[in-house]
């Protein structure tokens, strides 16, 4: 991938009419994620291979390049040259001359595998591998790579065409020049990447958002607020903030000049007490119920397309209106 | 209240020459929360009354007054026109005829119902008291009122005139025409209300707010990734998120058109199991020094100041994106 960013590189200064080569990328899976991410490679001009026999992958696609190509368009970083995604199911044609292999298959380990033994067949020996997995953790699904060296998370929010975030992971046997390719070239696309420095169970996302679910279940199921009224609590408050500033930055500054220190004088042992205090609900039945009741209030009528699109109307302004 | 609202719209109708009586507003303290609260009263229109003997107060309802001025200029909303608010040390005369009484003291029971007590002497009996009170609960702060029903906690996000959250929330005592007075006064001013059906420590903001900073705590503190990365997943993904959609409807949304019931049977089990692996760290000095660390070094030199602009100016660009 260095070799390649360098040649990119390169053919800036090359005398015109020297065609430098597109670079490839193999999108292995076409589900929703898998289109989200064809999609976005295609809209940064690169040539993008999608293997997926299911007969829905080609609307899918179709559909995920227009919305991305719309985003782009509104956010800027749209390539000149935008080529459709070639859709496929031979895999082995698919990774052969890819620079950048991405995984995003169904959350079955087994079925991870037994593809990454046919993509490693057909691919170059250092093309990284990158899996959108949020569930498996980077060592099982690199037991018994020919390369395991190459495996990587690479771990989109949705839709990847979207939302800047990209976490990457290793496991144990991941070679540290793969993650810095997988950092670096995700980074070349515009994305804003988090490295975690050991693998974890849900990665960073999935347990931050779960964390704070937990709590807004417990309130709403225990009818201390309804459902609508917690999800407000965030967005009128807490929300507007978390999209500038983490939760560590947000009380660094709330200690002023004396910063993390002085928040954590004043105000540590009080964070304390409201984590002992903090709910640990069930997902039983009833919880269930309440929440799917309570989430039908909140919604008021409104469908998911009205709603779905508001949400990425919303959260698109809120991208441009960021200082970058 | 509701009769002042009657009259206000009344005025609107009358013929000129007639002058409707401002509201008027006592705010009991100016910290760095009563300055915000008064600030943001005089900006929009109201007779402000403050009561704080402190020789900073002066300097800092100045200063709160010409920030909340840019911000209304900005976001909309600044009142035609804009009285200082007269600050004294004179508590009787201040809610004597006040419409509604914000208190903003220290966090100390005993204070608070100490001048409650001095406050009841001189105001309106049917005057909402609204304590901004983040950490007492509401049926003792009322406990030992001569009219415990018109206590409420109102508490803001900081700073108060910026952020559109005021969580309302009723102790044992409280009667139910002074909570939905409560709630007319912030809606009248813009304010985006949430109500709590009952007392819990921290409220909303505070608990929601603690359980995800737990989790980021956990993972910066044990090396799973730096405290800017963790930052980062949710300035970069989280975050755009949740100041669009609350918790709750990012997954009622992610179930597609089944909403929260297709995300239950889907990826309820996953939560389940995150939930049980979420970090439970204490605050202890090897904690507290961890992040004091952490943080020195993704605030890479940026010192407070530059920092707490950004934020500011970030969080303001992002309201005046949204939709409303």
């Amino acid at each position: 991938m260095e070799q390649h960013l360098q040649e990119a590189a390169a053919g800036d200064e090359a005398p015109a009419g020297v065609q430098e080569r597109r670079r490839r990328v193999a999108v292995v899976g076409a589900g929703v994620i898998g289109a989200g991410w064809a999609a976005f490679f295609a809209c940064k001009g690169l040539d993008v291979h999608v293997v997926d026999a299911h007969p829905g992958a080609r609307a899918r696609l179709d559909d995920a390049l227009q919305r991305a190509r719309r985003t782009l368009q509104a956010l800027g970083g749209l390539a000149a040259e935008v080529r459709e995604p070639v859709l496929g199911d031979d895999l082995g044609q698919a990774v052969s001359g890819a620079d950048h292999i991405q995984e995003v298959l169904p959350e079955q380990l087994e079925l991870k595998q037994r593809v990454y033994a046919q993509i490693e067949a057909s691919a170059p020996d250092r093309c990284v591998i990158a899996s959108s997995s949020s569930g498996i953790m980077p060592s099982a699904l690199q037991a018994g790579m020919r390369h395991p060296e190459r495996l990587v998370i690479a771990h989109p929010c949705n839709p990847p065409y979207l939302m800047p975030l990209v976490e990457i992971c290793g496991g144990r046997e991941t070679a540290g020049w793969a993650v810095e390719e997988a950092e670096a070239f995700y980074r070349g696309l515009g994305k804003r990447t988090v490295r975690l420095n050991r693998e974890i169970t849900g990665h960073l996302v999935n347990r931050l958002q779960a964390a704070l679910w937990r709590e807004a279940v417990y309130l709403a199921v225990n009818g201390y607020a309804s459902v609508a009224d917690v999800d407000r609590a965030v967005t009128e408050g807490l929300g507007a903030r978390w999209a500038v500033c983490g939760p560590h930055e947000i009380f660094d500054l709330s200690g002023g000049e004396l910063g993390m220190a002085g928040f954590l004088d004043k105000l540590g042992d009080a964070v304390e007490a409201w984590w002992a205090s903090l709910g640990q609900p069930r997902l039983d039945a009833a919880t269930r119920q309440a929440l799917i009741d309570g989430m039908a209030q909140a919604a008021a009528g409104r469908g998911y397309p009205q709603r779905a699109q508001a949400r990425d109307e919303g959260v698109m302004a809120q991208l441009l209106a960021r200082p970058n």
